[in-house]
């Protein structure tokens, strides 16, 4: 642990102060190191305080941790108490090391995991002591080997059945509690005596465990996956705007490689980052709301049998709304993409349209958060109405998107709804043909990037199909616009799938009594 | 436990025989409930059998889980060693029952953490039993709580930090190792020589549950993650041809509502909840691959410093075409859809584009399989030949997607390459006419359906927007015109993906020296 923590250590200093050497350098042969250890030692230490002060709990938790293990320790550490549990009081200090976890659920859930399995283990171990002991002499110790080899399968097997992998370390301490029983009992004698005294002495430890995890600042689980499906609303409401934004303002010419951008891991989009984090949650929405179902009525969640599982539900519709953010994100890093200036021409109602559901869902978010219970329909009405207007526009100048045929002498079409576009070109009167030209010059401009595509064995198909190439560039120009329909379809979805999110969402204000709100 | 099972049983039951309760009613008093347990206990035993047979290691792993518990049991079963190493062997058979896991490189893992962990909190705790000890007798209990204190919480604390989260386990055996030794020390004198013994006595254990971890039909992390990236390869191949062989076929007459889609889980798509499987899978592969850098070379995998990280590269790359998949998944579940004949006219095109790169993903999943390495030049050319295509059809008949305009006299536009529309249609010369109408037919069939968009507040937005409801249908219908041009960019950009994913596969391959394979 020390060589690592050391090792990156190393690391963070090279990346930032190229001036440090230099100056070390200068004091030559006097405490050379010392200045080099104290600057990344105050950097650590200032990383270490950094990640305490953005989730005190991890103190709290830290601390709590300590005092339990104390607490139980002074069992030992005191004559009185030592006197009355004697040495098997050490299987307590075991308990508390091994139960105590971060939050309230999780250690109920654990302890009730190690309860009930030292419980089965002790029941089970003295019933075979007994009839160990009834076979005689010679038999016993077959008799044992054999249940432990048996309990050790049987357990094993269980635990790796899905519908039971979650009661994993139950079966763990079945085992072990098991073998301890049975063979300290086989040779320390009175095996029952032996099973009793472990049992007490974890049940010491449990409630050591407990006491200290619910009285002194709690963490409830409840209470943190409130707050993460809180978060992950927030988190995809950025990332679609984050998204959408570059996808405006790009305008194709630094486009680093996908597969640069793949191992980069996006590092100019944080947004995406956490979206993406968030359709890696479903593991952790399950394990909360898991650990929140064993947690006693609290806080703001008076309420008995609180609907913990909705959470849950909400998160997959939720879920579902990122799988298009992430298409979205993969039109913006696709590499046919549709020329900067058709992108511009919707500029006004994408980002309309990106906005007003981008407000949607902060404000669920936030009434989340609030735990209100508040109509979104005056939201939701502008979130459609603002993506009626997007597929209008789009309907309107749909031609732009299948621009490139001069077969069809399209130029009877009116430009009808061009404000913005003219006033891009600075013509009035012949504004579509004007975008018309600057289409085909972008087109010309991002020739070479179109042919990056496909990125390999380019020059074969080159030789495949010489004769071919004009009208496989219109094709890769047709679908460069056809980009832009696309982009535009993933969002459309993805307001669509809002509707069931708000449903979602309305259920869980519903089932978990939130406070009525009338709407604005 | 036991009641878990059971209540699973009652559930089986119930679904699939219905004939069971009548026959068991005519037998009435005598032996009522017989029939009705053998039963549900003979389909159980089914299911467990066909489980363990889907995967023999399972089995495997359970009986050797069995056998070390029972070697380790052996120690103080057996008269002659228990003499030699006494009481404490105890903690032998807790370190077999916590450390023995499914592969050789987790067991590995953990015995490094058990041991390291062990090992550091041996040393830190006779330090300060030493100073505690000449800091006087009054001092000593204090010196040793603090101690106590501070180890429960900086451990609890460096747990957290994210890069040490894996050493997670090591964290609680620094944690219970050292208040074990610190305290029953303390109680019973001489604590170096209470390290000592429970080090070596966990040092048996660790080397019985290696060894026959080892060498009794090992289960290699290694192979297990070969095997799961070709899986993966296998069902995003899977999940693509299902969508698409969906998406052709689907007339859009009965569509269930999405929500309740999301909440059955797509049960009538097999493919696709693997694909998702896929999607969740990182967690699983970084986790082999972390194990599997313990092991030793074996098996198939001989090569010293085997890339194991490469594979979980080569994951990465294929769960970014995976979300391409879940693009169009999510085009084939949209409310918006494109009429049936529309997405019929390039039916050829797009079938042909995804069996070739269905082929090629399979090819790569064969390759990987074997190990072996071969350019993939030829199926590469064809995925893109066809690819091709598809934008070609898609440029020639992009009028289609945009029909609707009545605005612009289009007819002058020749059907450049229509003979499977026409086809369609049983005429010839207007063709794109008759086509025209079809469209318009089916949209008007269609119109209930696309009405249902947006799903609710459809009330407002008919009294908002009555005067303009013609444009706003003419909107839509395009848009649904589009979802088309959607689905199809989609493809070809997942065919785009590919080019990466072959690079990725051929890298692997490089530094893992597959055989060398000339390409067909």
């Amino acid at each position: 642990m020390n060589g690592k923590k050391g090792s990156s250590i190393r690391i963070d200093i090279g990346l930032p102060s190229s001036a440090v050497p230099r100056e070390t350098a200068r004091k030559s042969g006097s405490g050379e190191g010392d200045e080099a250890i104290t600057i990344p030692l105050r950097k650590w230490m200032m990383e270490v305080w950094q990640f305490a002060r953005e989730d005190t709990n991890r103190v709290t938790f830290s601390l709590k941790v300590g005092l339990a293990c104390l607490l139980v320790s002074l069992l030992i550490l005191l004559r009185a108490p030592y006197q009355v549990f004697g040495a098997n009081i050490i299987w307590s200090i075991l308990t508390v090391a091994i139960m105590f976890e971060y939050t309230v659920g999780a250690t109920f859930n654990r302890g009730f995991n190690r309860a009930l399995g030292s419980l089965l283990a002790g029941v089970f171990a003295v019933v075979v002591i007994q009839v160990a002991m009834s076979s005689g002499h010679v038999a016993e110790p077959y008799v044992i080997g054999l249940s432990i080899f048996l309990v050790g399968s049987i357990t094993s097997f269980m635990k790796l059945w899905p519908s039971l992998v979650p009661y994993e370390y139950g079966f763990r301490v079945i085992l072990f509690t098991y073998c301890l029983i049975i063979v300290s009992g086989y040779r320390m004698g009175n095996p029952i005596r032996t099973a009793m005294d472990r049992l007490y002495s974890i049940a010491i430890g449990a409630i050591v465990a407990v006491l200290v995890n619910v009285l002194i600042f709690p963490i409830w689980a409840g209470e943190q996956l409130h707050r993460e499906l809180v978060g992950h609303f927030d988190s995809v409401a950025d990332s679609l705007e984050e998204c959408v934004k570059k996808y405006l303002s790009d305008d194709g010419s630094d486009h680093p490689e996908f597969s640069k951008t793949v191992m980069d891991d996006f590092q100019d989009e944080p947004a995406f980052r956490k979206c993406r984090s968030t359709l890696n949650s479903s593991a952790k929405l399950d394990s909360l709301a898991n650990s929140a179902k064993w947690e006693p009525p609290h806080g703001r969640f008076m309420q008995m049998f609180y609907p913990w599982a909705e959470y849950v539900k909400v998160g997959a519709v939720l879920r579902h709304c990122a799988y298009e953010v992430m298409a979205l994100h993969g039109c913006l890093h696709s590499e046919i993409q549709a020329p900067y200036n058709l992108r511009y021409t919707f500029r006004t109602e994408i980002l309309d349209a990106t906005n007003q559901a981008a407000e949607l869902l902060r404000s669920l978010a936030k009434d989340l958060s609030n735990m209100k219970h508040s109509l979104h329909t005056s939201l939701l009405k502008r979130v459609h109405a603002s993506t009626e207007r997007l597929q209008r526009s789009i309907d309107l100048h749909s031609y732009l998107l299948t621009l490139s045929h001069d077969v069809c002498d399209c130029s009877t079409k009116p430009p009808a709804k061009l404000s913005h576009v003219s006033s891009l070109n600075g013509t009035d009167a012949d504004g579509k043909k004007a975008e018309a030209e600057t289409y085909h010059e972008t087109m010309k401009k991002q020739q070479r990037r179109l042919h990056s595509w496909p990125s390999r064995e380019v020059d074969d198909f080159e030789e495949d199909m010489s004769g071919e190439s004009i009208p496989r560039m219109r094709a890769l120009e047709s679908t460069a616009a056809l980009s832009l329909a696309t982009f535009t379809s993933l969002l459309i979805e993805f307001v669509a799938r809002l509707d069931h999110l708000v449903e979602a969402a309305d259920e869980l204000a519903k089932l978990a009594k939130f406070k009525q709100e009338i709407a604005c």
